[in-house]
């Protein structure tokens, strides 16, 4: 990988360090596994969605099922196929958000914003509780306590990302592969067996779907519709995670867009082959599954399977199957579906930070997200995005089933809106453009987009009504409130940032005098130290002061300071009620109204600590007295530190640096900067 | 009340401020009751204390109660008669832990502290978890809820003392003189019915109480003196409060020494009469408790009472029957003694920030407490207070016999060590006085304060004996842990002040140049107003600084830079990690670097905003980067604030005074300072 190259492109002047190496561009190769874990995971509970969903009009339906999987895979095409038009028309990596920003305007971008933040948590939330489902079919013992243990994986993931764990290429490239490898190959096998004869029976098959009331005559009239239609929606939910891609433009190497463009294609022939090849392998081993299966499910003599009957996933069944000569296999194939619907749940945790510093950039959440190396803002982030999965989690009791009504919602928002601004886009540059080769492209791309926005509306509308009752109304109303949040914080800057415009030239007036106060309790050597700098800033008025909180050591400091012979004044500040902000914050005052045009800069020692006890111990009258004095004009604090001994174990501390996550979905770097050596002007 | 008077006696050539009324000095009739409402609170539980252990041994036990009683009072006398001295030698208001640190050194100190601090949260768990007793036996409902409802109290209290209320001496007076009307009224009318021969039974007395398995032969042996001692050593509860008046001696007026052992005298004389009278009442009237009622206390039948039978205290039976025609003097008396207690209560809150000034003034707990004025210091004191004390309420069940055991220990080490100091106190005067006169009234005192200890430290022996595994060991471990915590902090401030003393004069050398950098990231008015201050301030050195987080915005900065022709140079730090703070840490290191005698003075805008949530919007980046630049040697840090509109509301606040708590016990505003006008050298 060329680093001298990435260094003269990135850079004018200034070479990359080598301590940035690992932060390089991806080749397609681990760009694809990296990007494609949150969409092929999806096929761990999209087709189980489907089967389960259309149980409810009993066996029949199940005809359906790979109908359905065929129409699932038809939108991802034509979704994919959309969002190559969207990574080679806009390579910053600003995804969904940036096409219906610049597009479509700021309500736009910030309902595609509120679902994609919406969408993290239900990630989290999807993939960790399938997560648990294939750790209970694998380790029996699990079974029943599903809830507990995904509410332990998100902790444990909350607790990796919190150390920062550097998302690297590698990291995810293997198990991706193994999971593509293990799937692909047992769809294979299970075919080999159909050839051969001998494919054998899922564990379900012998058991008989009872039918929901209302659908005793399997599938008729517009119940019947509906049921497919709902059926399909849950399916869709195989399209979670692909517009991840477009989010992640700048970490492919050049050329950039075209790139991330084929490895979409790639993502889609894997994603559909493994989709529909489980799909059918489902229908052809007869795989039973309901929605309630303790009362749906029953034996064939009728009786009800009852509610320790643990309903295994597709995949589990297929696997334990087509290798039932094989348990290895079984094993396998349950471990890389659990590790790949992780690594899925991961992903949340690394693109939080980047949409957030996106929306911080544009002043729709804190500003501080937008600098990196903010370890604390990250925190609470991810914080918060764990802690709502686990409310979710607890909440629907890790049953996938329900968070799916929650998950597809936001997802098909995001695609319908980005789909409308690229319209908008292309329509944009056909105004101006001429060349009639550029044109042609232009046009076959605006169709492309065209039929992915009815595609991807309509789908939106099926989910919509299909899923509104069933807890979708939830994702719509969390997508409300962000939005509403967000609009605030951005009204909020507008305000202030209109505030303090500068409108005319009046600020850049000198004040005329600078009147230096020092603030002395003891004399000590951070007392000294403060005199001196106060002394060495050579102020017009230079004094020290001290409030008279107990009289004898009033008289003990006055007494010394003369025995030294401190060439600055000091002066008693009484203290009738022994504190000391009062009299300072009233001395500043009377110093700003005696002569309005000078500046008080109040000198105050601070003791720079290394262990956090100690800030308990210290500093805790300086800190409020800075926040009091901030309130007056006219004033500034300098704080004057003494470095105590144990400051020196926290300053190694904070010199290591801190890698934040999503680093290697940024591309490195990022745009670097080019330091301007020598004096403008 | 002479404020005229008070402003020339604490002042020199400064009157008291008008806004000082109401802080003033109490009178002995207002300040008997602010000072005994802990210590008459006690009867409303002592006595009942007595009978309860005594009913291990069954009923004839009972024949012993009275004798205790009038043992505990004598103790009370010696007490209170050793305490006469102390006030009148210790009138600053240090009380036993100024006794014991000055005297006894400063182990004995913190021991006679972390007895007081234990002492603090278990008066509140024992006096709330009394009131709930009452409440429940005026109001039936709460039967059985005592826990719950003691929760709710002291919550109420600790919200109340959070808001700061006023504890002015005529809050105290009114319910106190009510309780000791309506208890010693009681009791009279009680003896008056006796006298007139129509003095009613209590309602339990014609229960039987059945002795414990050890006492069937009643009280026999050493088991039956161990008995009698403990049923003294819980009496001796009646004893907790009597130190309070030690700890307000300034609030009295002159001569504050002879007054406030006056008040003592009238305390001894009110407690011990209503204490005698409840005691000798009960047994007139035959009233039968029991540790453990539902077993204990047997029905004429010989059945036990089982568990829906409710223990009334005993004032509260005696109230019953002596008021049997006149049932509101029942709930008065119910509800006196419930105020009384809740009084006590308060007490606590208000006594912990007098204690907590005093060891932060001598380095034992965070230094911050000493000085007033620092709200969100005793805010933390009064949460940690109401917090221990529910711990205890949940723990125990807010059973006042079982947390009377924690309760006595306490109260008894520090008058014990106390009297220790006292008398070392008069031995250290009789060594150098000559006059005869004040030598024999110092012998006389010391003979007094001799008894005392002789007394109480029996008195502890007792109490630890008996009481040890009943469960003052938990009082006795907290009191370690807070011993070795207060000796912690003030080893780190001793080693902290050895750090920092001067030693040398080489602190004085003045730093040779000053290196001013404003930290600019916008043009706006902060980022000018930095600039103009800093040019007023004149230093050496002056550059502005920004961080290409951006390119496009930084390129934009130094477009308008120039076109508004700024007179600071502008330098543009590289930031390849999108974060602004180290950057300019490694630059400020820099300029120290190449010139370690100067100082880097780094110029801040900071946003002061109103409101809390203002300020996650803001000023985050500013704070970690001033942390950071802490650590750096050399480096100050200026805040230059920009007041935001919404400031202006918090300034209004911050502005209006909040009084700290115990303002009445400490005797008004303490030794005001002088105020020194003028130049000194």
């Amino acid at each position: 990988m060329g680093l001298g190259d990435l260094g003269k492109r990135l850079l004018v002047g200034r070479k990359l360090r080598s301590t940035q190496l690992g932060e390089t561009l991806l080749p397609k190769r681990v760009a694809l596994p990296v990007f494609a874990s949150d969409a092929l995971s999806s096929v761990g509970y999209a087709p189980d969605e489907i089967f389960i969903t259309l149980s409810a009009a009993g066996l029949a339906a199940y005809a359906f099922s790979w109908k359905i999987g065929i129409a699932v895979a038809l939108v991802m095409l034509v979704v994919v196929a959309s969002y190559r038009q969207t990574v080679q028309a806009y390579q910053s990596g600003g995804g969904d958000y940036e096409v219906a920003s610049v597009n479509l305007g700021q309500s736009a971008g910030l309902t595609v914003a509120s679902a994609l933040l919406v969408d993290y948590v239900l990630t989290v939330a999807v993939s960790i509780s399938s997560a648990a489902q294939y750790a209970a079919t694998a380790i029996g013992s699990l079974q029943g306590h599903q809830t507990i243990v995904a509410v332990i994986a998100t902790l444990f993931l909350m607790t990796m990302n919190l150390r920062g764990i550097r998302e690297s290429g590698t990291a995810f490239a293997i198990p991706t592969y193994l999971f593509m490898f293990a799937i692909l190959g047992m769809a294979a096998w299970g075919f080999v067996r159909l050839a051969l004869g001998n494919l054998p029976e899922a564990e379900s098959a012998s058991l008989h779907v009872a039918p929901e009331p209302g659908y005793a005559h399997g599938l008729m009239g517009l119940a019947g519709v509906f049921l497919i239609l709902r059926a399909f929606a849950s399916g869709s939910a195989a399209l979670t995670g692909v517009e991840a891609i477009s989010n992640g433009v700048p970490a492919f190497r050049k050329p950039k867009g075209r790139n991330a463009a084929t490895t979409l294609l790639m993502l889609a022939v894997v994603a559909i082959t493994m989709g529909v090849g489980v799909n059918v392998l489902a229908n052809l081993m007869h795989v039973r599954m309901a929605e309630r299966p303790a009362t749906q499910l029953l034996h064939a003599d009728g009786t009800p399977v009852g509610p320790h009957y643990h309903q295994p996933p597709v995949i589990s069944q297929l696997a334990a199957g087509i290798f039932d000569h094989f348990p290895i296999g079984f094993y396998v194939v349950a471990a890389v579906t659990g590790v790949i619907l992780v690594l899925a749940a991961n992903t949340a945790f690394n693109g939080f930070p980047v949409l957030g510093s996106i929306l911080g950039r544009d002043g729709f959440l804190p500003r501080q997200l937008h600098t990196r190396g903010d370890r604390l803002a990250y925190s609470n982030g991810i914080i918060l995005l764990a802690g709502f999965a686990i409310v979710l989690i607890l909440a629907f009791r890790a049953d996938v089933t329900r968070l799916i009504q929650l998950y597809i919602v936001g997802v098909f928002v995001s695609f319908t809106v980005s789909q409308t601004g690229m319209l908008r886009h292309w329509g944009r540059l056909l105004r101006t453009e001429q060349d009639p080769t550029a044109r042609a492209r232009m046009q076959r791309s605006r169709m492309v987009n065209a039929v992915g926005l009815v595609t991807t509306g309509l789908v939106l509308i099926i989910v919509l009504i299909t899923k509104f009752s069933h807890g979708a109304w939830i994702a719509l109303a969390a997508m409300a409130v962000l939005f509403m949040l967000m609009k605030g914080i951005r009204k909020h800057y507008d305000r202030v940032a209109a505030e303090i415009a500068i409108d005319t030239d009046e600020d850049m007036t000198l004040p005329s005098k600078v009147h230096a106060v020092v603030l002395v309790s003891k004399l000590h050597r951070p007392s000294l130290r403060a005199i001196a700098f106060a002394r060495a800033s050579r102020p017009d008025v230079l004094e020290a002061v001290t409030v008279d909180v107990d009289p004898e050591e009033t008289a003990r400091l006055v007494d010394e300071w003369d025995h030294r012979g401190i060439p600055v004044p000091l002066k008693v500040l009484a203290s009738p009620y022994r504190e000391i902000t009062r009299p300072i914050v009233e001395y500043a005052r009377s110093i700003r109204r005696a002569s309005p045009r000078d500046i008080v800069m109040v000198y105050i020692p601070e003791y720079v600590v290394g262990r956090w006890w100690e800030q308990l111990l210290h500093n805790q009258s300086a800190l409020r007295l800075k926040g009091r004095l901030l309130f007056t004009p006219g004033v500034l604090v300098t704080s004057v530190p003494y470095q105590l001994r144990s400051s020196r174990i926290a300053a190694r501390r904070e010199d290591s640096p801190w890698r934040a996550p999503g680093q290697v979905r940024r591309g490195g770097p990022g745009r670097a900067a080019r330091e301007r050596t020598g004096i403008r002007r």
